[in-house]
């Protein structure tokens, strides 16, 4: 007989850390051994760095669940994301958030795959 | 140097398999070697079995992004989940779809976490 865990419960947008205006706050909601890791931002007409781009060795999920944004590319590409639209960034794919909703929070869902280097094989 | 496959976008609701009345159909977005996988489901006034519960050994994560739902377990506990509800299910946590929205389709994103048989070690 196998024992479990109960089982948790929440809504994305409440509780937890809040970002100050022209920033962004995170809080991860359930993480895996191996790296897998979902995690709650919530962002405030944040905009990253234009100089900065984040460049991981993972394949990274965004769904935008409420509010709006738009990621930016190195060729220059901005993609505006609304509540329900999502982006698959793989691994190594430079970005940076544009901007986000300067009118409130933008809730977003961020699902972080186990990094490329440490997988054991690769079918 | 290292190349990167572009990235990729797209709307939550929109394209691949419908359900019928009735029921579900599932669609995976992203999945990684070692066994995370994300997952698009739509439910249209879907209740599973009341004598089947869905037991994995993964940990799950389901978020409502619209419409509404409602998740049952063994205790005779039912959780309501309205759009920006989640749940984590907990490897081996038993549990079924109590029913969905019968007006139209609820759209979750899911997030299966690597199997825990398969970890290679656990910290």
């Amino acid at each position: 007989m196998t024992t479990s865990v109960p089982p948790t419960f929440g809504r994305l947008a409440q509780g937890g850390p809040r970002p100050a205006a022209g920033g962004e706050a995170f809080l991860d909601l359930l993480t895996a051994p191996g790296g897998a890791r979902i995690e709650r931002i919530l962002s405030h007409n944040a905009a990253g760095p234009a100089d900065f781009w984040y460049e991981q060795d993972w394949d990274e999920f965004v769904l935008v669940v409420s509010g709006a944004a738009a990621l930016a590319f190195p060729d220059g590409r901005e993609q505006r994301l609304d509540a329900g639209d999502y982006a698959i960034l793989p691994a190594f794919c430079r970005h940076r958030v544009a901007w986000t909703d300067p009118a409130g929070e933008t809730v977003w869902l961020a699902v972080h795959m186990p990094p490329r280097t440490r997988d054991v094989a690769t079918p």
